[in-house]
């Protein structure tokens, strides 16, 4: 997770975005004494994300704000409920509220969105992961609300982890010959993964000692052999054209992971307002 | 539009976080020298926006890369369509497919999006503009696409238009009192919203020589008579419950503007893959 | 206005041009836990802007510095009057003094000669607006400061607000092409303005419906006809050779906004100096 | 003199302010393909200051602006002076030009009022030094703008130069106390300097080997007296009221540096104007 | 690696440090259009590391300089052999030399120092490797220093490797309860590692899976028999009192991995220095 | 010395190297509520510096952290010496922990080395400066710790002392016309020093009247000679080939001041390590 001054710096540029010279609205109208009582109020169902972000935006405009959480970080809520109580200057409270729901609202999402992946795989092993199909400048946001929402992490980005792809493969000229020479150049704490487009490379990517083996767009029967074969000597990723209708079916071949880029490339805000009391 | 330094702060962010040190198996494995061909291929079918953004992250990490583009920001692509001809060294190329793409497809989603909203006032006058709920750090970036789209803007921000509330209305004592006192603080330049919420607001809103105003969540019939009322001397703008099985009904009302959140709040990502060749 | 986030950021600029090292005169003198008392005196006569930059300036060296404003923004002060008093480690007084000095002198020589324009329009209906003519990194606050003196503000930049001149004219082809292509383009929210040089230009721009008309250069006797031509159909505002000489005749013409580039570009710092108790 | 990569940051942070956003009215009319030639002209007559700041600005914007200067810095023009041409991308230099002129106007306006008080001088052993009391974030290049006029610069910052006042001297228990203990503290490549207010006090600092004596405020005669009493045994500098009325008086007492705080302070913008050819 | 624009911003840090505002000895002597040629000669016997980083010193400030290197980073150089030449602007060439100099010379050192280490373990498996125990800043550079003297990495931050300590172990309440409720959480690309003190804890961490298991401040006898006990069902990483002296007889120990803290904590600068020609 | 929000701009990069993302062991394993208590424990014997840095580290990770200090900045500490007692959050504890000690370990290594140095002068009068030698990115902290340690600063970089060199002195067409043609261009609050490497330079030197002039690599005999000839007129600096066995006898040459560029560019880390109780 961001560390609280790195998150800061990236609420303040969201801020600026939104709020540069100030709100000529409420700075001709408002009063800076004025204060107000607000509640951010739930028009959605599902799984919020975020909250601390939510709150950060108003205590950078105004460390005086009072946001007090009504729900928690992976609760799930239905229409109508109270997510927080916001109290402070109405100046502050009316330059943050949209910034504040931006984050709030595609944290919240993105949460929801992987609950529904993860619900389908009740009372099977697989674990739902994300890729790096995220919004540019939010990843560390995004990747959080994957966790909340109950799936889990892929590797960050391109420095701490490995996946040999098929152009890597051939310019190292086999798979065999691309883990050894990634593993000589890596730190002994990453894991190896290979990216794998059928049986035989399968085949070759274990006999390599491939620590992890993508199955990349396979049939339900490719995966099936892939993870007989495999036979837990690696961990199995399944990979390509996952959605709520397929996952199940691809969790039930046996396979480890299951990777999702629509957990954060293609979401639904969560609808949330914020209303004056 | 963002100027060319500012755009290239925010790529490097985006950048950062996928190539903060380096990609470790293309590092690995491909020689600086190697050079490639590739393609970015469409999978989708929709309009395309943000190639220069696209481009610029190739740039950044290395300025030989050479962009081709094959289609402008605005056409529509075909699944199958080449998008981009990009040739360059490998090592670039590897570590910037996923950060060029994840623009390219936010972007060319929003376009896309926006363009079903637009298609729907066919033969009608109403324009369709977006809103400020955009992903945060990349509302320069979204309203251009909106624009892309066939859409048009909204203010930028709360610093460069105004829209006056509910809230800020009790403040002031009255929608006269606040438009005044309004007018009085801002420049000349800037037109003055009001949000209304009944017929008897809009009236007031017209006395008080509101130059925009808003008809926030009314009825059809509602609209309609507001329209009437208004009789153009007021730009009117229609917002809430705004979605692609309303709007040619709410268009048809007579109103100038309408302005949707979705365009920017709830979008899927427009498929495309980079091919090497 | 700025936030608050923003405007330290820029002090911090300030700050570290005058203390990048520490003082190292101060720092081999001055015990750390000696106290000060100081009072800024005025030894000029006008009005006062900008105190909470000038506060803003102590705290960001050390919080605990007591900043005690014994006038207001916009007070008019003479000389000898008291200021401010501030009181706290004498180590953050003498360090932060003169960045908070130029600051307060800078933005107080702005709104007193924004007043003396202002004063010649009394009992006249016509703003003092300012220009784009700043200085490069303090527009934000000598806007603020022109407001504190009675004037009023022009778009911010170039983003938010429409002027169109003569290359743009003759680019379009026309001054109503230009309108129209503008209007097109940019949100609902800004209003449109032309400059014209001559009696026959702000007819063109009046037929197509510009909103604002600046005056560029007239004479009086121009402007006098160009106010009666437009009858209130558009805001008309005066721009050029415009002095403390000329201002009130400019404005007797009936003209609704004069803008004064001096008020930013040519300014006498107001004496104020820390005394130190 | 900053470096290249600094002065950009600076303009850099300038061009946000005006062009954040782009230039509506240029982007909406202006072909990104048209061509502009223009000429920088004088209206005013004085030294030019900061032409390579001012041509940065275009680069900023588009490497392929061409700058070419007809004057160079330190250089006097007469109203109708070409100053540069510039040609280039028609955007480009439309949304340059007022930012690009800001500095200039600036600085040549520093440079121009520096060489009137430097003029004073003619015959004369004395230095004109500026001091801090600089327009925040813009210390360097207003301290380069003086050297151009024929000034010279006082320390850069409270980091870079020793002048102990009233209030070192008190906290340390007197002068000599005072630059003894700063002596020990500081680099050996840095002089020191004492401000003193009456004869008694020069002595005093004469006797404690202060290798530079201000005669803060003092009269003509008691200048002339401390000149005799310090005898070249250490560098002389009067400061305070120091006007183009008064400055020749005080230099013919013999002192060798004269300190002007409006050198920087209160500065006319040079008037000069860009033409589109 | 660090990308070229994530180590110009690092560079650009250490240039304002050494040239703020210019070198004052250089700009008041040397002529601008001056060209100087240069050479970077060895006074040190080692291996060198860091030619790009010094390269981009002199380019950062002027493109023009030509830096042609005569060895390449990972070459043993000996006294008074040719590293470098440069070519370029003088004044360039003097302000950057320091600066460049000052990375050149520590990042050899390290690489140098790192091979002495290297050389311990000729004939053996084990892999000498880093620490987190880098110069703050300084990093990236260093780890890479440190593979150009035929070291490894290890993790290079918190964020991409775990590592179990005897604080984690207890808020766990054990070894194996630590291992599953990170192994739970962290993407399923990287290794576990458990710090442990005795074969007792040696046993746990096997049971429980660890992937990689530090013998911590363990006797030579001891390692031994975590290494047959181990047997090869873990990476084994052998940390503390490592130095010369020690390091080969713990690598015959049987260890795969040794971590050296002084590689980067304790560096004698490699002697080189810039000779005009 | 450093401001406070300097510092902080320092250690927030450096923490960014080690916690990026946070640390992926402590979130996964501690609770945020949980409370511990740790020492700081010397296992080095000399002098520490940089007590404020290291307690810096950890309030930006936590502000509610207590760090009491038991020893002072240029205090001499044993091996087992109690340093700080740390408080606070065991999360923010072990996150900060690494960078913290980073930074106190290298600054109390230079403070011991100086130490050393300044020793072997005792009863001497003689100075023991620094270099621009310095660590890229450290320079303020290190050059703080070599005073810490005893010693004093040479100047702080190019900007804001003189040194004329070889390269500098041909440029010119020797000393007298270098040190001319400086003085003109630079602060009258600036000494100016030339580097000589002959009895013969010295004369110039001091005929030319350089306030500081040093002597590079020159032997014990040409120093004392160099020295008598001066007899004060300048402050005398001695350069190149100092060591722990040289300084001494250098000293005893009647030399004013010996640089030494190990200070800074060869280090020993002092050994410190954090207990958790």
């Amino acid at each position: 997770m961001l560390n609280k001054f790195e998150l800061d710096e990236f609420i303040k540029i969201a801020l600026k975005e939104d709020i540069a010279l100030g709100d000529i609205t409420t700075d001709s109208l408002i009063d800076n004494n004025s204060v107000s009582n607000a509640v951010y109020i739930s028009k959605d169902e599902g799984i919020i994300a975020g909250l601390f972000v939510s709150e950060r935006v108003f205590k950078i405009l105004d460390e005086e704000v009072q946001f007090v959480k009504k729900v928690e970080d992976g609760d799930w809520v239905k229409k109508g409920d109270i997510i927080a109580e916001i109290k402070g200057s109405a100046n502050a409270l009316l330059k943050a509220e949209r910034t504040s729901l931006n984050y709030l609202q595609l944290l919240s999402g993105i949460a929801t969105k992987t609950n529904l992946f993860v619900e389908q795989l009740k009372g099977l092993n697989a674990r739902v992961v994300d890729t790096r199909k995220t919004t540019p400048g939010l990843r560390a946001l995004e990747k959080y609300a994957v966790k909340i929402g109950g799936g889990s992490n892929h590797r960050y980005c391109l420095s701490d982890g490995v996946l040999i792809k098929d152009n890597h493969i051939k310019a190292a000229g086999g798979i065999k010959a691309a883990i050894e020479k990634v593993r000589e150049n890596i730190p002994h704490t990453i894991k190896i993964e290979v990216e794998t487009e059928s049986l035989e490379q399968v085949k070759e990517a274990l006999e390599a000692k491939a620590e992890i083996i993508m199955l990349d767009n396979m049939t339900l029967e490719q995966m099936k052999e892939a993870v007989i074969l495999i036979n837990k000597k690696a961990v199995v990723e399944a990979s390509g054209n996952v959605n709520l209708n397929t996952i199940r079916k691809i969790a039930e071949t046996g396979v480890d992971i299951i990777s999702v880029g629509e957990l954060t490339h293609t979401v639904k805000a969560f609808d949330i307002s914020m209303r004056f009391l």
